[in-house]
């Protein structure tokens, strides 16, 4: 089995082959190779047993991408992307990556002919949801992305379903919830603060709010991330049918029930790090993203997420701990 | 006022021309000129006052779409397109002309700079959309296309949506039912039948029937599309927010009951025309297809189509008999 991951230097890509190495196996066969690219070339202490080529380029660049799936992996993960904030700033690079990559992936796959299907993993967003919604949106509400980035990734949606239904390619959606807690430095995303104020008050730093309390949001834990992958690698897509794009499993939290989790697992003094600082322009951003979902289609093919916001801050801590 | 005209030799361009002409004025201006634009040169008798320049080109030639925007018309009305059969059947070819050919006009409107913010009238289609579904479709129910047609205009829908909101274009898309009765001969669609079984009797000659009766489809007639067309071009677009792009109102008739209207309209020798001669492709095809839609969005801001399916085919025999 070979597999090529694309963003494989990124948060969820770092960790998804920290675990496909772990397991050694996927699907019931032995992992032998797995491609690793990125735009910065991705350090990975290869295990015995398997092959890590990693390189560095553009997904942009469809010659690039052409020569990656020339090796006929297995099974893709595309992870690779620039973030909203980015896509939004730059309008030109964000079709160029976010869109343009998707097709030349695809467009490289369904080149090598009938009998080259591989299952491809794309990761897409809940941007693609866009206010006005219901207050907890089903799986058949419409996209209607209110950034360049949902859009983009809306895009993809389509084309991964149309390659499928025509047999070019055997993919799965997966729309990710906002991953916290993210760890590292604060990103581009306009999402970012949501991971700041856990991961920033647990480090000892201040971290800023820039939305109020009330504020209600979708998310999931980089575990679940990982694991919503490896399901969606291995699971029977033939349940599927046309529509090969699901919104994943998440919780629903309010801002307040996030501080007042970082208060029951680190108590006061780390949850008094928080402080609040409106911001309009994230304000208004925030005010378009979706806030819960019935996330039931999900589900009944077998994806599942964390429990309480709790256990994704103590896995946070443990990760941390971990990582020294 | 300058107007452009993609796809003007067309079954709706052609009527929207007739009736720009017939107008002489649109949103309370005259009509200067017309730029007509078509695989083939649009042949269109010129009236005085209007100037008519009339080219040939292929919209999938970015350089010809940016030379057409750069006379800056004032409003653009895109209807360039191949139908579902022939997207379906060459899938490079509908990515081409279907997708492509609008991101080369949005691409060539946003390099035209600041200043520059035409309307763009787009022609998408009820195709967007793909069972399993609501009896009646909302407007808030996801696109989810069973054909590669289907997604290139449901990716077209999200570009023109996300240029709008970046404030490049003034983009309105509007999906259009079935147009029926289509004038002339049969078209590669896998939908023609649903004008032949109405044309063919009425013209003295059999029409094959490939579907069951009770097949229920959502229709329009051609000028009900221009009207459609007309109103897109002139209305107030602040009412549509970020959601540039709706689904029209249309009738929702089964096929028993046009055939049915049509004994009514032109007697029983002209219904037993109708052979009956299932097709189990264009059944699969036509299964998949939405029968009922509630297009309130659209009718809230002043859209409005036939009454009856009796008109419909009045209103055919009219235009028939017009043309001579
Ligand atoms: N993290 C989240 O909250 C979240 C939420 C929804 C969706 N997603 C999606 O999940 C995926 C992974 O997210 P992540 O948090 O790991 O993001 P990340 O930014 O950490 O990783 C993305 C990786 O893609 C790489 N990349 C960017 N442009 C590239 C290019 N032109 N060519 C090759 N590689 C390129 C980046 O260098 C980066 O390593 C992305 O597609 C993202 O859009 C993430
Ligand atoms: N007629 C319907 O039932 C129906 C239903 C839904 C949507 N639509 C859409 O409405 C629009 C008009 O429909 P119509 O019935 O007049 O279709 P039509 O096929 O009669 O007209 C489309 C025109 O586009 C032109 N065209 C095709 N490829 C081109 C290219 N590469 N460059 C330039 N021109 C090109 C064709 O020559 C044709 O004259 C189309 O966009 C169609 O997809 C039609």
């Amino acid at each position: 089995m070979r597999i090529l991951v694309l963003g494989a230097a990124g948060m969820v890509g770092r960790r998804l082959i920290d675990r496909l190495l772990a397991e050694k196996t996927i699907a019931g066969e032995t992992i032998g190779a797995i491609d690793a690219f990125d735009v910065v070339e991705p350090q990975i202490a290869a295990p015995e047993g398997v092959e890590i080529h990693s390189s560095a380029g553009d997904i942009a660049d469809a010659a690039t991408v052409k020569a990656l799936v020339a090796k006929r992996p297995d099974m893709i993960f595309h992870l690779a992307a620039i973030v909203s904030g980015e896509a939004e700033a730059d309008f030109d690079k964000g079709y160029r990556i976010n869109q343009e990559g998707m097709s030349h992936l695809l467009e490289a796959i369904r080149a090598e002919g009938e009998n080259y299907r591989p299952r491809l993993v794309f990761t897409s967003s809940i941007a693609v949801f866009g206010a006005p919604f219901e207050e907890k949106i089903t799986d058949t509400f419409l996209a209607a992305p209110l950034t360049s980035y949902g859009t983009q990734k809306a895009i993809c949606e389509l084309l991964l379903n149309d390659y499928s239904r025509k047999g070019f390619v055997d993919g799965v959606g997966i729309r990710l919830p906002t991953i916290v807690v993210r760890p590292g430095k604060p990103n581009k995303a306009a999402s970012s603060f949501f991971s700041g104020i856990i991961r920033e008050p647990l480090a000892g730093e201040e971290a800023i709010l820039p939305v109020a309390d009330d504020v209600r949001h979708w998310v999931a834990s980089p575990a679940s991330a990982v694991g919503f992958l490896m399901h969606a690698a291995t699971m029977d897509t033939d349940v599927l049918g046309a529509r090969r794009c699901l919104t994943m499993p998440g919780l629903s939290v309010t801002i307040a029930e996030m501080i007042e989790a970082l208060r029951e697992v680190a108590g006061d003094a780390v949850a008094n790090r928080i402080r609040r600082e409106p911001d309009a322009v994230i304000e208004k951003i925030v005010a378009g993203w979706p806030r819960d979902f019935d996330a039931g289609r999900a589900e009944s093919v077998g994806f599942s997420a964390d429990k309480s916001f709790s256990d994704i801050i103590r896995a946070h801590i443990a990760d941390e701990a971990a990582r020294g």
